[in-house]
């Protein structure tokens, strides 16, 4: 990886230096990723680089490397599910120093805005969540490919290079103790699914919980719902206590077989698929009176939610959705953290594969086909 | 008002015997009532007789005398924000007693089943709130025309008659002290837009709220939210510190100007008027991160809400449906009932008109034409 040419210098030198480095550039939609040489520029004020330990694989990789138009855009350093080490900072850093452990984490948190300042909202006015190209603060990239070329970014992350660099709005220092390849969960997917059955739902000891479809992020609400002390939970795999499968409901709506099994309906249903039409089945299974449906899936642009007017005012259900399950990152993703160390939050179950970082594309083959849970892409094996 | 003929008998003499006296009956849609004599037949166990001494006009009324199909019936009694007086009750009923003050309330509350009992739901299992032609306990009525003919119920309440029989669930007893032409207004919408602020929302002290509709519901919305402490509630009339006309935005959506004049959106939006395109824009005027909108407005059959998925995702708010304002009726318009009292909540200005019985037309006519807010039709003047 590394060699003895000018500068770029390689990056055991020195700080403040650009660094040549391996990445997996997607360079075409559809097509595998291409490891290559990239530059990777030093930080500027408020952004630290990071050497990359591993990565694990989430389904917003592969779909921003399949999808031909935007927000798609090529070539670019995909992945978001990272543990790395601080290799150097920029101007004004504080919060992190050379060699410290750190996740990134797709949601920003500047920490100053009316948002970031109430306990009600996860969503950072400075430095709004998007899928964007760019770095949040200047809007700029801080990878050159060859001959100059520039190589966007992904989510403020893009962990698919040996070295990134991420603004400190999205980035949390962790304790270096915890296992690289479970931190990296708590980046998006498994924050998300845990989140929002503990923040934006406010699941309660003794509830009902209905998941619509069980990949890393329904059965992550699964484990955010059993720490919740839900008693009932609804679905498929690991830490679900029922299962619906919609092919043996004897032609019975899955709504109407959950509302008979819960007498009445789950207190709490979560659409983790990412189809609006799932959206109704959720909200149809909920129990009239107090029932909360939770949206955590990506629909694709233009997808519309449809409820009937009558039974929205009438059945005094709510819907909500869920980004990064209402977590605020550097508040809750530490406790999350401390749960997993505490043995209380189960992380090991969802790393199903791990491959090293020359077989990315095994990753997303695996993941593609439904035959993985997380698959870890380690960068030094 | 009444004679002297033989049975049935007039409501002076007896308990236990039917009486003869004069209700508004709607015979045919979108025509007048017309006053006539009918037949209330005895209170049946758990039920109670009320002389009824005044009601006030809500739409619901003119929906169900205008519509002319299901859940319209004719020949039918209207009338469900009423205060009367207990003139006999049924077998086993301890609640209430013959000479008790008392206001029917339009949703039921049986006290025993799983919803009566929970803190969250205000929808009775037991006597599920319906427009139904009938009595809920039996699924018949106490009222017969001339030769025997059915006339039929209208919300379990049915006060535009001189007297009514109405279910202990649907009952409540007032302090006598309170004028019967403002306790009658919590039957119904005023208890459904300041139960929307206070229990379906939670307006919190400080929070900026925006009321779509004006008629009632919509300033008793408004009163809920200044008795919950918001600073700011942008509509029209009483109680109202902002007001957006929708002619007067220079082209804007409505949903736009209340982003820019709120900073980013109101914390809590209510759709009052029954228009599920309605809703959209209040879900577009309320605050990312944090935001809630509140149905209360019944749209035609069939009406459909319709979002993006991407907003939901990712804007954080939250959609939820209000009936009865989410007040559990036996254990929250007492309180109500008693703020009014000390002062707190305001319903004299709700009262625009009053008529007597005899003129109850006139009140359909002015409310059918927005001229007034709650007109109250006396019995007895």
């Amino acid at each position: 990886m590394k060699d003895d040419k000018q500068a770029p210098v390689p990056a055991s030198t020195t700080e403040g230096q650009p660094i040549r480095c391996k990445a997996a550039v997607s360079r075409r939609a559809g097509e595998p990723l291409v490891i290559e040489d990239i530059i990777v520029a030093p930080p500027k004020p408020r952004e630290a680089r990071i050497r990359i330990i591993c990565s694990s694989l989430c389904h917003s990789d592969i779909t921003l490397r399949n999808l031909q138009d935007p927000p798609a855009i090529f070539p670019r350093i995909l992945g978001h599910e990272a543990t790395g080490v601080v290799e150097s900072v920029g101007k004004d850093v504080t919060e992190v120093t050379k060699g410290d452990v750190v996740i990134p984490v797709i949601l920003p948190e500047c920490g100053e805005c009316i948002d970031c300042k109430s306990t009600k909202s996860n969503r950072c006015t400075n430095f709004p969540f998007k899928v964007s190209p760019w770095m949040p603060r200047d809007g700029t990239t801080r990878f050159t490919g060859q001959n100059g070329e520039i190589i966007y970014h992904f989510l403020f992350i893009s962990s698919f290079s040996e070295y990134t660099v991420v603004d400190i709005a999205n980035l949390i220092k962790i304790d270096p103790e915890i296992p690289p390849d479970r931190a990296c969960l708590l980046g998006c997917g498994v924050s998300t699914g845990v989140g929002a059955a503990w923040r934006t739902a406010g699941v309660e000891p003794g509830s009902t919980v209905a998941i619509f479809g069980l990949g890393s992020i329904g059965l992550a609400v699964a484990e955010g719902a059993r720490l919740c002390g839900a008693t009932r939970i609804i679905g498929k795999k690991f830490g679900v206590t029922d299962f619906v499968n919609a092919g043996e409901c004897g032609g019975k709506p899955v709504g109407q077989v959950i509302i008979e099994i819960t007498d009445g309906g789950a207190d709490y249903c979560f659409e983790c698929v990412g189809m609006a039409s799932l959206v109704h089945e959720a909200y149809a299974s909920c129990r009239k009176g107090w029932g909360k449906t939770i949206v955590l899936g990506v629909d694709k642009p233009g997808a519309r939610i449809n409820l009937s007017s009558y039974e929205v005012l009438h059945d005094g259900k709510s819907l909500m959705g869920s980004l990064f399950g209402g977590l605020k990152p550097k508040s809750h993703v530490p406790i999350l953290l401390k749960r997993y160390m505490d043995k209380e939050l189960q992380l090991d179950k969802f790393v199903t594969h791990e491959v090293e970082f020359k077989d990315i594309n095994k990753a997303f083959d695996l993941l593609s086909k439904g035959e993985c849970l997380r698959c870890v892409i380690w960068m030094d094996k």
